[in-house]
């Protein structure tokens, strides 16, 4: 079968394609024929040796996939062969606060990946994917939209008439304005591009504010809503200092993307207005589930940008890096 | 002005007019020309003296009432002459969890309520009427539709996905509806009537249970829904067993109607499936204001049933005490 | 190896000896030789037939066990040879709440238990036994301690000044005096007996109370504390109507015991105190670790009231069948 | 009746001691005899002009004080003559969550403060004094044992076995220490000077850190401790990159102090390590009278570092300004 590997770290250009026999599945394991992929842009920084951690050389990239269990192992009692499957960001968080070791067990960054055509996974390691997706739809969820959900729902209550202000249109920002739409909330949205705008107002997004217009869209947020209840802080240089200035008293920011910067926190902003900041990374699997049960009786539709075959994996990973996509970037099986 | 006041506690026939001069507001106070009122079951209670609480006789009943404002006393802030407000069920509780001071200062019970004509209040024991609401339907949320939220929202962690069962069309439970909905959830609802059971489908359930053709509903709703994850529980003998039937495995029932009987509480079922069984009073000021948020970004209308004039109050009481409402019963003014 | 198992279920004279290879550990597991065990009153009620879920046919009793590792499997990483480790008494459950599956693997009940001379463990099954106890003391942890700590602070949130009634001196109980205790709680305790109310304050309650002199001791103890915050609620007949009456508007009673019979339960008390009452089953492993974090650091001590040999096992069940204990009754390898 | 106030904003030369005509308490108001006082660092930055929100000339400096009641407004039923009583630090802050009304009704800022040898009082503005401190010891709780204990326990959850880190030794910090040693947690404090460790660890802090000579202490202490569960971030030039440091995978830096500055908050290290970064402003009444229940059943004595009189209140200002207190600053009536 054939796998992705980093053999460097220079970016997309470093993936390469090799082959070795197909795994099998040892006891409480299965084997997942791998059908689509999602990148996220944890894994150009990880490509390009900027994700900070110890990677290991030739390490399998990504985080998110989606297949079919093709055999099971001794004393399997979950699954059987022919379910469809999705990955468990950090496999061994399944449920309640994460802990060290299950931050360190994630998924295309020290630990292998899965942009292989079979993967073997323990059998509390993936999650049933939803049956009115398809398997490029279905491969967007385990990291984007279950971050956008252990943000608003699991940490931030999302609660019917509560505001919520997402930044930009990258895979994150998207899942969270169709799940708060889900959940009755007022999504504001940022982007600078008026186009974008429109499309997440489309999905449900009451309120929108370009950013290249109104640099000081912050206030400019804040005065329009009230302030609003929950920012998920998907970063860029000085957005949080503009996510403090939107938020209200007592309110929460969720700092959920590694493009953010730090510059911006200020405390007595923090203090005055009693702001909660909080990191998050991704989600257990019982987060996922809940995520799950959510995209099932709302039967959202993920919003893929684009999709591309295995063999051209570096063009989804160059695409998701211009900045230029709506939604979630898909690699499918040839 | 006129207003009603029970001098004995013999049931809708108590209920007497009688007149006596327009309040005053004094510093921190408005006075407030009442327009609607809506009845509770617990009002049918306070009248017929099966409230447990010692009742003061004279007492003025209900705790449920639209107006305006007409006056302000000195010192005043929050309000100005002409502004719609509702009345907060315990004037005293602000917001926080509940204690035994604000519980004692329940309105139209120990302490007199609000069936008058001209109503003075301290200014933060009221809060603004959602503006698309007429007085009758604003006059219905005080008591109602505060405890759907406070059990749905401030203790469930309503969640979109979330499976939620309402039982049976009175006022609580068709807010039930209509906010578990606002919030994503799966609502699942009872009813001994057919045409009651279309109707809350109307309002956005998913699934209705006959519980005249389904004796055995808990378990028949548990095997439907895979058990549910809150239950509203209003009451009716027997009902509480049947819930905890319904429930899931780590589930919560929400005990907020005074008609629940206790008999059918099993400790084994309790800690076979540890489920929390809460009983819940209304809700503070502040659950109030963030009811009243979702009710207008969800552009909510409450449901009247029947409206009667001011003169006719006990003719409210004894069709609310029918059963054959479905919604909220309502007073206007003449 | 020997180990016990239930032909029957007509009380501890079904208890058997008998005789197996040892087990070997599989990939991921480890072996562990018991040095000792302890017995709840749940494991009575299973011996006796009484425990309601469909119990197994011989199957080996007991959820609470201490002993070494002696070998690991292969790709175990948490555990070496010579540890110290206790059982997890659902060893699904590892963190977060309980779902189903989870509460169907509890030990000695459906699925094979510990009292056997050598156990089989998955590695994430079992915790490290804190190193100032004995193997007789560690071992009274998994059920009763655990449940305590879940109950008080995972759901209680325990803090200083708070105040927490527990009733009787049984395992759980004594528990509750020791950890309320560390944690600066306020502790209020009842007995039959005055001189376990002495032991029982010797170990740091503020206040007993003597059920057979004080009938309505819920009311007494209403009345000295001003309502205690938090009730952990063990059973007997209607210890649950004193409970309710003891507790404070708005407090908790954590009910953890199959003793506990639900004929006490008043909606109308539930309602005027909005009190909520929850079913607790043990608790996850994570629980069992933050439990175990603060015997560590207050140094505590179990109160081991008496020791069996392994060949006696049926001793120390009907020991702990009398009721007279204090503490926990343990069985030790002979 | 004297009192002092700010007509300028250049420093603890600003306060001036003027002389007006007791005030009367209007309804629902009392008069309050002062007997002692506390200052905070936020009053020197308020003196200073240096507090940012826009302060009014001539305001009465002050958040905290400790009087008797010497008249009661019509109406009044919380209090009689004689009652010890000590301000909330915002009065409109009654319970559950800040909001911008109450965030603006602080003591000493916008609004005037306490230090007048007479102060009306809303008397829901007043909690009562512990009955075992004197004036003075009363006179430390409203701003910084609230502050401490609202971060510990309200949002930290404290737990026996957790751990606690407090910075230095002002108030805030060594009220941590006692609350946290009330609450079973395992304290770890920072000082630059080794006689305050030692003075802390005499309070009941486990291990001490001498930053003078471990500038990087963060390191160190998540060494030591495996990472601590909970900083209070009292602030200093840098202090928040080592906070991070400190603090476990999961934890929480509750920021309460306006020293604090933001340079070191690192997006990365929130996101790897998913801390949660809360900023706080003091706590509501219902905090407030929580802490006292703690500090009533533990007996607690504040630690007064040094007492001026009324007349010198400048004096109190300048010691605290040096930095050399240990625990708090006090004025009393002459």
């Amino acid at each position: 079968m054939r796998y992705h590997h980093l053999p460097s770290f220079t970016g997309a250009d470093a993936l390469r394609v090799a082959e070795r026999d197909e795994p099998a599945p040892g006891p409480g394991q299965i084997l997942v024929r791998m059908r689509a992929w999602s990148v996220n842009h944890r894994d150009l920084l990880i490509a390009s040796g900027r994700y900070g951690r110890g990677m290991r050389a030739n390490v399998v990239p990504l985080s998110d996939g989606a297949g079919e269990v093709v055999a099971t192992g001794q004393g399997t009692t979950r699954w059987t062969t022919g379910d469809r499957v999705l990955s468990v960001f950090m496999p061994n968080w399944q449920s309640g606060p994460i802990d060290e070791r299950s931050a360190a067990g994630a998924l295309g960054g020290p630990v292998d990946g899965v942009l292989a055509e079979y993967v073997v996974f323990d059998e509390d390691a993936v999650v049933s994917a939803p049956a009115h997706l398809d398997m490029p739809e279905a491969a967007t969820l385990p990291c984007a939209a279950v971050t956008a959900w252990h943000a608003l729902v699991t940490h931030g209550g999302l609660a019917p008439g509560q505001q919520v202000l997402a930044l930009g249109s990258g895979g994150v920002s998207v899942f969270a304005v169709q799940l708060a739409v889900a959940g009755g909330a007022r999504v504001t949205v940022t982007s600078g591009d008026d186009r974008k705008l429109e499309r997440l107002c489309g999905l449900g997004a009451a309120d929108g504010v370009n950013y290249r217009r109104v640099p000081e869209w912050g206030r400019t947020i804040h005065g329009r809503s009230g302030g609003v209840d929950h920012v998920l802080e998907v970063g860029g240089a000085g957005t949080l200092r503009q996510s403090l200035a939107a938020v209200r008293t007592g309110g929460r920011v969720s700092v959920i993307g590694v493009l953010a910067d730090g510059a911006g926190i200020s405390v007595p902003h923090l203090l005055w207005k009693a702001v909660t900041v909080q990191g998050l990374s991704v989600g257990s699997r019982a987060v996922f589930e809940e995520l799950n049960r959510a995209i099932v009786r709302h039967a959202i539709h993920p919003i893929v940008d684009r999709v591309f075959p295995f063999g051209e994996a570096a063009e989804a990973y160059r695409h998701l890096g211009t900045g230029k996509h709506f939604g979630k970037v898909v690699i499918v099986a040839d």
